[in-house]
């Protein structure tokens, strides 16, 4: 049991699940209740972090391997758990992240490195930390394909731009998180009017919220 | 066995041993006899890796924590070995590097982490490539000093600005290697004038030379 009651919560899901206007609405509807929240987001999160984010999303694809890839984002991550995590949780604050480690898991450790490799980058950089709950956002394959078409202005950064066939494996990756760690990682289904889908996450949190 | 005869050597050794003094001298020895040579430096030696080397050696003392520091420079090998080293081994020429691995084992892997974290982060980030051999330069601390402190304008690092303790452990962790891998890693005496050095780590070499 840590010392407060800060909370660590972890949204993750495909492109166009809708973390991001989630991870606000969630925000908005804990501070409601009287809770101190700090929204943040990987990679990134602090300045160190978010320095290297800038090195993970420029470039060309073949910029980084995935193995530098892999090992800049536990970086990324470490530098966060310290730097800002941490010392929000010590303080009492929920700190609220749209992507943290399963994002790694997911997407650099279903190739040439395994997810046993990725746990041990996060082992090395930040002492295994993890999330007191993470909220993995679904969506039926079509409706999120449409919601990320619907993006029409925002370039498609490095991680993004790949194909189908490897944001399907990243599903896929997610669907088996679920199963293999049901009382952290709970699928929340996230189509339909945001509210609705907020009251989901609620209601997902329920037995740590204050 | 590689199918060429390109060789990997990287010196090390602490502050003011003369590394690169004696890597130019080294690369000029061995042109002269037909071998084509890439001189290289750790951290960096790759556009990526520079990016990266940028990052850890600027800002404050506290800016990474060891931990995140030493994700950074097994992020700077790994983009190091794949688009500097393994190329230029692969045609044949020779690559003198400006520190590799060991030096990331004797500066990070003796605090909050482990000679085994970062061999690990070494497998994961460069399959555990390793030099055919590495020359430790050895000085006698008084003379160590000394030279070190006739750097006048040179503005010290992040790394190097740490305080003697450091560097002193930084040296009994080298010779432990010296002691643990002796084909690999030999200890070569750089006191001296530079020519007679560049003699002594030119027969360190001589079963490799062609």
């Amino acid at each position: 049991m840590r010392p407060t009651k800060g909370r660590f919560i972890s949204l993750e899901g495909g492109e166009g699940a809708g973390k991001s206007t989630q991870l606000r609405a969630l925000a908005a509807a804990l501070r409601a209740r009287g809770v101190e929240v700090v929204e943040t987001r990987e990679p990134g999160g602090s300045e160190g972090a978010e320095a290297i984010r800038a090195l993970l999303l420029t470039g060309g694809a073949d910029r980084w391997n995935p193995r530098a890839e892999a090992l800049l984002f536990a970086a990324a991550r470490a530098d966060h758990v310290e730097k800002t995590i941490r010392p929000a949780l010590d303080r009492g604050a929920w700190v609220l992240s749209d992507r943290f480690l399963d994002s790694s898991r997911a997407y650099q450790g279903m190739g040439e490195l395994t997810d046993a490799d990725i746990l041990a980058l996060h082992r090395i950089g930040s002492e295994g930390f993890l999330p007191d709950r993470t909220l993995f956002l679904t969506l039926p394959e079509e409706e999120s394909s449409a919601r990320t078409r619907s993006r029409d202005g925002e370039a498609s950064d490095r991680i993004g731009g790949r194909d189908r066939a490897f944001h399907l494996a990243v599903a896929a990756a997610f669907a088996r998180f679920v199963r293999e760690e049901p009382d952290r990682f709970l699928a929340i289904d996230a189509s339909g009017a945001a509210e609705v889908v907020t009251g989901r996450l609620l209601i997902a949190l329920q037995d740590l919220l204050p």
